[in-house]
């Protein structure tokens, strides 16, 4: 039993001009595939079923989705056009009666709040379809939206198809759509191949139910950034940088400074609290959680499963994974820290390296407040350094080692200060 | 006795919208405060007494600016506008008489040329009030200046009065004023709170002075991005970006090479010689000087304190910090140089570091000339390296360790080779 | 016997403003100096010698050029302008007859395939002279291109000499020129200096050769960037902006994934195969071959002489200098790997470091298959480390040592493990 509204998602094409062995819609955005972005969108618009169109590269696409409930498929055999491919969502929706969301998986930057506007709109109109569109700067290459002299919704009509006066209108068709089931259902079975690449188009489906009496509706909820469609690496890296542009924007607005947003990285899945400061030349990937003054300095590299209390500091080329700082823990330089955990205070050396990964495993490290980790020393994972202790620098800490609450270690391997001549 | 030309600074303000529990004229820009960037500006044109009207964030903007002998402080107690603001400059100002110069403290990017402009024209025009203004293409939020047929100055008409005719107006107030005082107390005297905030506006000073028969001009002297205002965190990321614009285009003129000036940050207090080049991803900040013919890699972070004459080199993932290379000095790939001395032609190895902080205060390590300084090896401070002395790849050289001139030492601890088996 | 057809390149200028010690057409756009791109530009363009013609710095010049076979030299004593300039190379072309094309050492940007129209077009036309021009958007400071009613090309006319018309014409002369031998000689002797500067322009031969009733053909094949000059620091910034923009888009239209390209330094002699991603602030520069699904990580620095096979990985804090890694080493975080080749699968820990420069001469470091470096780890070379060999945490293994195939070391100086305590 299929619970509404449901979002499908075409994500069966190619993509040959990415010129690569990756499905399109995998390729990634801010850290995320693409698809992840759209499939998100959906489901904060209110989707609680997601049918993902695969085709090419399925296995793939399957694979990357696989972990998640909400999330089924159909499959696409033949490159048959975009309304062959929603009608292999047939099957899975034969009982489904209500409001169908129809996305692509190649817009990644399209936000939830339109898609929202569209759904609850279809909801009061009780319209059999609704387009959302876009009015933009430079229309070229899209389907254009025809409305007659009231202003209602006529038809789309390619680019190809367009005339000199209909190449002039800047609304655009980016196919995202709601439509009404089971009535998609008659549209698609009507649609023919009579066109130049002998496909079915989705995109006659709207003004087919409009010539059957029932009601169109088009809507101009996007804008030209929701819609940017990946095709190529260069747009791939377009999405990047708007993306970019946008989750930045939403950190400053929260009180965080980013001396220079244009040479900073800043993934989608990290927060970060007020008076943080993030110098340049800065990436944060992954789930990251910063709280609020801490230091990200120039040149620092904070990745997924990491955790910074309140005022830790990670500086220039110190790399941190999967680690926890907590208040006031530092790392100001040249350093590497992989599935560590640092005490309040604690304080890394220059070239200091948490060895984590022992060629098979990944094994933590763990350090307690107030120690001080000498420049150059290495803490072969698993070790225990406790409170306040210090490490000499170029130490050698082996493996399973615990070094006491205050002690002083040196040496390769580590031994206690005092047992040295 | 107060010593003219005197600078208002207005500096009490919220900045609410920076969530920021730190007072908004400190947030930085290129390494130094807003603040700074007009008190300096209000110097160079040539005041010689600077008084900073405190309010919200007192303690802190005084801390800040505590070493400077030129600065008074006033207090503005309640938020009443800037009319009143400025009158809590009266007390400090009472036997005063002469030019006063205006300026808000978060308008960081205003160049001293224009106010020096100012200054001297008001001196040579006798005038009650110069207004220094600017023409903008998007003057949205700045009051307007309204002129008569005859192109003299009539008033200031706020964003939220303007009609539809004043809103294309594109002469802006961007709030910078020289006054002649004891007259603009007489002015202030009569400012009134009778408009939507309840506040107490100077912006109405100079139409009263006009209507008394005194000369009031409003001068076009600033440009757009003089009068950028500082509102927000996004601003602030603007504000860098057009200083480093300047501060880049200045030193290019001087005959330096930035190969990316889009990636490169270059703090305003740096001094570079000719035929240096600076490489992509690299950041200088704080008090620097950089000699001629010397490079910058890829990847270099050279901070406060630090002097290189020339054709020193400092390369890829290399922190230099208060460290002083001699010429032909280099420390080419991942090494950390604090509070160091480098001879002439000295070279450091990859991962070499100075620990200069031992936990409680930092210690300088002084190297001779042509020494080798072996990879991985640490310099735990205060030591020092004799002339040609080499030591070995991952030796700790231990606090208060001396070398000699030409030995060769190795190991942890780095003794001399030859007492090696 | 000189080979046509001929390219004589311009390059005796002083280039005052880039206040330099050094040639102007030698400094560096992405990684070459500026002259290298247009006897590049040139010799694909079909120009078997080539002519440059050397005045101040002619040293440095020649001395840059000297090993290439195809380029002759030319030396202009005086500066007497561009004519004066191109008459330097007569006695080298006495015996020549055939297409000279003529071309600036300042233009970097020039791209060969507009040269190449030009060469073949003058073959077609049997003119006297071909100017290649360009239709800018901003022509100012250039010569403009004046056309009679019919568009056949009329004269030259420099900036300083146009009416307030011509000022609006937006064809341009950028000083590339395709011209018949000996006929040029024949124009150059009637070229008097009878203008501002007491020097011989070039740019008045075509119109004398066109008075003389031969054919003088202007053509705009070229764009507004192939003829960015660079005369200052500024426009060799914008220059080097230009050429990364052009080298990147063509790797992302190969099935290159380069994450933000303007955050990413890609060398003109680079090849990368497809499905490679890079990361944000990562330089890649001098010759370098990456293979296909390569990860060049976030500040990555991969220099010349360096080759990556398919799945190789560089990671952050990483260089990699003339080194080999073969399919699946890596280096993920803080390294220097120098004169190096890595066996498949190797992986280098971090901060590990290859000691490959003795204060005299490189050294190589040979690392089989499979082997694992520790964190810290030198390795002084030449050395050879052998395959599925481990090589501990800080260890230093000395310069000459061999440490076999699936044997563990470790300590200062290494020793195999089973003979420490």
């Amino acid at each position: 039993m299929i619970q509404g509204p449901v979002a499908i998602i075409l994500a069966a094409g190619h993509g040959k001009r990415m010129k690569s062995e990756k499905a399109k819609v995998l390729h990634e955005v801010c850290g995320q595939p693409m698809i992840h972005y759209v499939v998100e969108a959906a489901r904060q618009a209110g989707a609680k079923t997601i049918i993902v169109v695969v085709g090419y590269g399925a296995d793939q696409v399957r694979s990357a989705l696989a972990d998640e409930p909400d999330i089924l498929f159909a499959t696409q055999t033949r490159q048959l056009g975009t309304g062959d491919a929603v009608k292999a969502c047939h099957a899975l929706l034969e009982d489904y009666q209500g409001p169908a969301l129809v996305l692509v998986g190649d817009e990644p930057l399209v936000r939830p709040q339109p898609l929202a506007d569209l759904l609850s709109r279809q909801h009061g109109d009780a319209a059999a379809c609704l387009l959302g569109t876009a009015i933009v700067p430079d229309p070229t290459g899209f389907g254009r939206i025809l409305r007659d002299s009231a202003g209602r919704f006529l038809r789309i009509v390619e680019q190809r198809d367009c005339n000199a006066e209909e190449k002039q209108i800047s609304e655009v068709n980016p196919s995202c759509y709601v439509f009404d089931l089971p009535g998609l259902w008659d549209a698609l079975d009507k649609l023919d191949t009579s066109n130049a690449q002998g496909e079915y188009y989705l995109t006659d489906a709207p003004a087919w139910l409009q010539s059957m009496g029932r009601k169109v509706v088009a809507l101009p909820v996007l804008d030209a950034d929701d819609i940017l469609g990946v095709n190529t690496r260069q747009h791939l890296a377009q999405a990047h940088a708007i993306m970019q542009a946008r989750i930045q924007d939403h950190w400053m607005t929260e009180g965080v400074s980013i001396v220079d947003p244009r040479n900073t990285y800043i993934d989608g899945r990290v927060t970060i609290g007020p008076d943080t400061v993030i110098f340049p030349f800065s990436v944060v990937s992954g789930t990251v959680k910063i709280g609020a003054q801490c230091r990200i300095g120039p040149f620092a590299h904070v990745r997924d499963g990491t955790v910074l209390d309140d005022g830790a500091e990670v500086g220039a080329f110190v790399e941190v994974n999967r680690s926890h700082f907590e208040s006031g823990a530092r790392a100001r330089h040249l350093a590497y820290l992989g599935d560590a955990h640092l005490g309040a205070n604690t304080n890394i050396g220059a070239t200091a390296v948490t060895a984590n990964f022992d060629g098979r495993q990944k094994h933590r490290t763990t350090i307690g407040a107030n120690a001080m980790i000498g420049s150059g020393a290495i803490l072969v994972a698993p070790v225990t350094i406790g409170e306040g202790a210090t490490i000499g620098a170029n130490a050698v800490v082996t493996k399973g080692q615990e070094v006491a609450d205050g002690q002083t270690v040196a040496g390769i391997p580590a031994r206690p200060l005092s047992n040295r001549s």
